[in-house]
């Protein structure tokens, strides 16, 4: 009976052996798995993460017994299993056990030059991985016959002590080389940034070679890799090399002789020259997808016509492929829907809602920012909004290109393909909107210079890019590239659809869109949001004609020319809103009434005061009086949102006539909501939600129909949170907007914080940047005591999060914890949303005691 | 024996009747006490609260049994008889009784004219006061004979009934209107105005009248009011006025015929024509002082050479006044010191630490605007920094006028005698610093415009007032008064050393002074400041030297470049801490290290930025370039504070060791802390700390002598209040910077919040502005949260509040509640804070039970 109990520190790899990926490693288990499939693996010895720990240490288990399993004559190959692959571990080390024994006696089975060569790669990896000597004196030199030789005699003259013999002793030196490998700080670095705790382990596997080289008289001989979907896209397709007297991944290095594994017009296929072996090759793939659940790479020998499998892994992938394999292993029942939502990063699902550059095609960088919104874009540059509403004209892509974005830039941005700024962070105004519109967009770009009035992009190295030169812009990393870039188009595929209702079903927490504009609200509703949680109606005032109603509000005198000239705004107002309503029609809509000061309404340079003065006929003096007086020292901590609402009634007013006259002109399934922004005291609501209620009164009694509305509020001062008991007794519902709320808990402006952020994450004076990933510390424990305070108030109450951290896996985590009923998020992030939220969902249920 | 019991819902006031404030009113009280005394009070019956309510809905006592109590022949007074004197009531209504029978009476008694007199008063007071009668239908015209026919006829053809014979029903009318005019809504709005609750009750007393008019050859009769301190001085001095045949407060109403009531130039005196009662009344005088241990005011009447005590009153003072009277009857070992101290409002206290305007005085007010710090101050009006600079070059007082000012405008407030701003809050820069200084300032002046360029101020009445004419600002009111106004000089006398000697004896919160220069450290050492608990180091750096070292600093490519720069700045800094150090020997020195953004220190203008490019040697485009590329859309909340020491060591590297080496150079006892602004994250505080180490160990290197410093964290942001628990491991205090603190609470920048704070505060949307009266339910709770974390993390932490707040009575009461260790405010409000802090000590060792 063999061997189960690794009390020695290593184990044979039975069906039966106890083998953990917790105490083995991923590859040990894998191999195990491979074995009681029945599948042709050569033995193999498991070594524990204790026992490698040890041997960093010089403590061995019984070498001499662990050779034994593999008999005398064996060569083997020693591999690293950590315990997630990703990981990473030291690489392979083949044909261990080489020495001249050995080396006469596969002379004589496989041929002179085939143990040649053997014993030539093993003294060439002993030398350069284990003794750590100069590559460049064992670069095998195949003039060199025997080329073994040549390398036995430098490794004397390097070491002053010729080539170990003995295959305990060379076993030794390669299990301690790697068991101290693990332990190096790089490894350790690189490790523990892909998530792995400091104190992961390394297992080893030790496996009897099956050698792949020798006499072509008595068999078929090689090695190759198999895989049988398309990493790109995820469908079934056999892909993989296959080279004949070959060891290891050799086949797939685009080595001259290498075949391909079917049929193909490009060269000879194994499936020709081995159809027996192939077919093996084949039910072993469709046995892994059945039995190990997953879609593997497989890595095989053929040796003398005989098939051996030496390792499998999970077949790499991108996320478009990650999402049909997944979907396709459910629908064939393989593995279950939740599973198969599991298996897909929510993360990585941006990639598919965008363009993205080809990742093979070439590339020229002219400088790199901040990757602000996904996604890529060809088109020229121009360096002002007028030019880029030019090129659209035309119907020409175009490139923004501005040092930071203000309102009056979202119509050129929206006449973009593509936004780039020299300043400002993941949340400044450019990345916001942008990610809104689902536009490339690139800030806070280094290594150039935009000269505006010159119109002209410089580069730290001197190249130079004016208005009209093409380039590409990826959004998904933050390069900016000469030229047009091969793309790769968006995949919302079946698969994607079928994925997303899988993780629909399976969570607990709703996911509504920021959508601003009809197009917005377009893709929500394609994205299969269950709503707008945050509709920010300020740029719906920014198109040409609205401008100047809303310029002429701000220029009267008195409250009845406020209202004449708001009263213009009424009906543009309530046709958006109306367009709004139908694109969502029987899902929700809140609309948060005008939120930002109102000089971001008035030109600040010389001409725009000018082309001001004479539109409404005033002297250019008055003009720039009344711009000077409005503007702000701190136009985030000023007149701005409810506080507008309060000091001029009218515009609210109009806002809430425009919303009610919609929804009664829509007739239909509607449900508008009212949120008011910048709250810090409960009074602010009160007085609000009486104007608001008059105007609903009173649209009521003019049409006959019944108005439904909810009023709420934006939270997104620490005084609303720590104030929301007050507060939730007067409103239906509490939408928190991280955003602010961030920029006033740390007294940090998202506009200037570009300036210091990447030194201060980079030093670790900030763990993460608090606009990109939720501060759960500070930001968070006022959401708590919001939601807690606002709940005891008014049990009722609704409560969501509608802030750029709306699709972050640990807000929505964050959110579930505290029992919200929605997050919001940007439209083109509704999707990252759901699967994320739904992974939450199924975790938290696998966790849960059944 | 007499009825004591009012269950008939009135008493009369005997020495053993249960009269109390809280039913009865205080007039009733105090009468009370004057009977105790032994004084001649004619006989007097109290109405409680419940019965003058139930008058109001015409439920009565028994009139005729409470007539009874004065005979049937007596004419009666009704004086209102609230709690509290200062929440006001009806008028006094007197010869009530008064009818054809009893006129008859009086005739034969005193004389056909005072009885005709007497009548015709009643007549014209029941007609316009109770009746509602228009009153220049009942005007007195003396040359009708007799005046009262006129009237009653009047009174007979308005009301179309005649005149009320019956002294019951004319009784019962008077009270029931007093009751009613009581539950007004213009009483009640003003009375809780001052503090009064909503419920608050009114007790009447109904006094039998001391004549005062009569026979003069029965002996005098006439009425008068006496106190025996001056208003102004509190000193002693008798002061009032008499009339003969008059009554109520007619002498004091600037009666021709009125006498002085001892010998005086200017005429004839009390004491000279009826020695006897005038003796009567100074011992009168006494027995108030000694009994009711106050200071009153006494209206008595001489009824044929006998005198009535008729009323006493809590004689009328202005601060200095309440502060001399109180300490003299402490001295006198009438009121205990304690008591002393409570006399007197803290509030009101700061009238007497600036001069004031002289209220006697004309006064022509061109415009009002928020009295922003106390004080009043003539001189000349300047419209620039430069202006100002001269002006006090020539020695000449100059008031500084400015739309708003900034850091670069303080070296011109230090030259000018008051500042004055078109725009601004209470807490606006000018604000602040104008208090550090103790200047008298006026912001967010209104009914005025400013015109920069023609350096001239134009009221909305079109009045100009140019450069070098000549104002009057009264910091205390808001008011600006055109030319000259007489001044009252501060009043720091032994009265007020002395009880503030006591408040200190009193406080247990310790009371520091925010001071940045040695001019402020003097004032606060010489009011008794127990350090510094916030000096701004950024006002040392705008001086013209200075400036230039800093911008080069600013400008400098490498650290090196900014190390030099900031060298030169390193020995005024120490000269700057050596002289606040030798100033404030003995007492801990608070030091924030440098937090303004830097571009705060950049020119704006063109002019500037040429200035600034001659003198770096840099082209003008570089020059602007970088202020650009520095400007902030929200400084507030941007690249400042800590932000700014991690960014660039060299700064606060300079600063601590410009600290340490002054403490060095001092040897003596000084107690130097360092604290650290705008802190967010404890990571800032652990860098910070390290470095600011290393300077230390370095100086005690270079020096020998030992570095002795404490290192703390100004809590000023609501994350740093939220997460004190981790910052207060790291440092030896808490600061709690109310100002930003209140700013990020709510969202709001006090630049830019004078805006809207006004119809906000006056339509209740905020209960208080909150940069004046600290919110406590919001901010509040953070500096709550912020002391319980910060002291569970570390039991030693000092914890004190240096915002604008810290003088403020609910301010301290709520450090005093947390136990904080001491509040810090400006300067010139130490002693306000000194008092108020012993206030509520005093008042919380009374309210503890024995």
């Amino acid at each position: 009976m063999q061997q189960h109990v690794d009390t020695h520190g290593f184990i044979p790899i039975t069906p039966k052996a106890p083998i953990t990926a917790s105490r083995h490693g991923g590859r040990a288990k894998c191999l195990q798995r491979l074995i009681r499939m029945g599948l042709p693996v050569p033995p193999t010895v498991a070594l524990d993460f204790d026992t490698v720990r040890a041997i960093a240490l010089d403590e061995f288990p019984d070498l001499a017994q662990l050779w034994a399993t593999f008999g005398d004559d064996a060569l083997v190959s020693v591999r690293p299993s950590g315990e997630v692959a990703d990981w990473g571990g030291p690489g392979a080390i083949l044909n261990i056990g080489m020495n001249d024994a050995r080396h006469a006696a596969l002379s004589a089975r496989i041929g002179c030059a085939a143990a040649n060569a053997l014993y030539a790669q093993f003294v060439q990896s002993y030398a350069v991985q284990i003794a750590r000597l100069d590559p460049e004196m064992f670069e095998i030199d195949i003039s060199d016959a025997p080329p073994h030789l040549a390398l036995l005699a430098a490794f004397e003259v390097a070491m002053d002590q010729p080539f170990p013999q003995d295959p305990v002793r060379q076993l030794a030196d390669v299990l301690r080389s790697m068991a101290r490998a693990w332990d190096g700080t790089s490894a350790r670095l690189l490790r523990q940034a892909r998530g792995a705790p400091a104190d992961a382990g390394l297992g080893l596997v030790v496996q009897r070679m099956a050698l792949g080289v020798g006499d072509a008289a008595r068999g078929e001989s090689g090695s190759g890799v198999i895989q049988f979907v398309d990493s790109e896209t995820g469908l079934a397709r056999l892909t993989g090399r296959y080279l004949s007297q070959s060891q290891g991944r050799a086949a797939v290095m685009a080595q001259p002789g290498a075949l391909f594994l079917t049929a193909d017009p490009r060269g000879a296929a194994l499936q020709d020259r081995c159809p027996k072996i192939f077919a093996q090759l084949l039910s072993c793939g469709e046995l892994c997808r059945l039995r190990l659940r997953e879609e593997m790479q497989v890595e095989f020998t053929i040796d003398c016509d005989e098939l051996f499998i030496l390792d499998a892994v999970r077949a790499p992938r991108r996320t478009r492929a990650a999402v049909r394999i997944a979907v396709s292993l459910a629908e064939d029942g393989i593995i279950a829907e939740p599973e198969a939502v599991l298996r897909v990063d929510p993360a990585a699902l941006s990639d598919l809602l965008h363009r993205q550059i080809d990742p093979a095609g070439p590339r020229d960088v002219l400088a790199r920012g901040i990757p602000a919104s996904p996604g890529a874009a060809t088109g020229i540059l121009v360096f002002s909004a007028r030019a880029a509403l030019d090129a659209a004209a035309r119907e020409e892509d175009c490139i923004l290109v501005r040092r930071e974005t203000k309102p009056e830039d979202v119509r050129a941005m929206h006449s973009s393909v593509g936004v780039l700024t020299e300043r400002g962070g993941a949340t400044s105004h450019a990345a916001v909107i942008a990610r809104g519109l689902g536009l490339p967009c690139v800030v806070g770009a280094t290594g150039i210079r935009i000269d505006r009035k010159a119109r002209v992009l410089i580069t730290d190295t001197g190249r130079r890019f004016g208005e009209g030169d093409v380039v590409t812009l990826d959004g998904t990393t933050g390069n900016i590239l000469v030229g047009r870039a091969p793309l790769l188009e968006p995949a919302l595929d079946d698969a994607f659809q079928s994925l997303l209702g899988w993780a629909d079903d399976a969570r607990d927490i709703g996911v509504r869109a920021n959508a601003d504009t009809p197009a917005e609200a377009r893709v929500a509703r394609r994205f299969r949001a269950e709503g707008i949680g945050l509709c920010r109606t300020e740029h719906m005032f920014f198109e040409p004609g609205r401008m100047t109603a809303m310029r002429e509000m701000i220029f009267a005198e008195a409250p009845e020319d406020r209202a004449a000239a708001l009263t213009r705004l009424l009906p543009v107002q309530r046709a958006d809103f109306t367009d709004l309503f139908r694109i969502m029609e029987g899902l929700p809509v809140c609309i948060r009434l005008l939120d930002p000061p109102l000089h971001e309404f008035l030109p600040t340079t010389r001409d725009g005061l000018l082309d001001l003065a004479e539109a409404l006929d005033l002297p250019l003096s008055t003009v720039t009086e009344r711009v000077t007086s409005l503007s702000e020292v701190n136009p985030m901590l000023g007149m701005r949102g409810v506080r507008l609402g309060i000091a001029v009634p009218e515009i609210y007013e109009m806002q809430a006539r425009a919303i009610f006259e919609a929804a009664v002109a829509i007739g239909g399934d509607v449900a508008p909501e009212v949120m008011l922004p910048l709250v810090s005291a409960h009074r602010e609501v009160e007085l609000i939600a009486r104007r608001v209620a008059a105007v609903a009164s009173a649209v009521q009694a003019e049409t006959g129909v019944t108005v439904c509305y909810r009023l709420g509020v934006m939270v997104e001062t620490p005084r609303a949170a720590l104030r929301a008991g007050d507060i939730a007794g007067r409103c239906a519902f509490l939408s928190f907007g991280t955003n602010d709320l961030t920029q006033m808990t740390y007294g940090l402006s998202r506009d200037d914080a570009g300036r210091f952020m990447a030194p201060y994450v980079a030093e670790g004076v900030f763990a993460e940047d608090p606009f990109l990933r939720l501060d759960l510390d500070g930001v968070g424990e006022l959401l708590t005591l919001g939601a807690t305070r606002g709940r005891a108030a008014n049990p009722d109450i609704v409560l969501s999060l509608c802030g750029e951290h709306g699709a972050d896996l640990s807000s929505i985590a964050f959110c579930r914890a505290a029992s919200f009923d929605y997050v919001s998020c940007s439209p083109f992030r509704v999707p990252v949303a759901r699967l994320a939220a739904a992974h939450l969902a199924i975790r938290s249920r696998q966790a849960a005691p059944a």
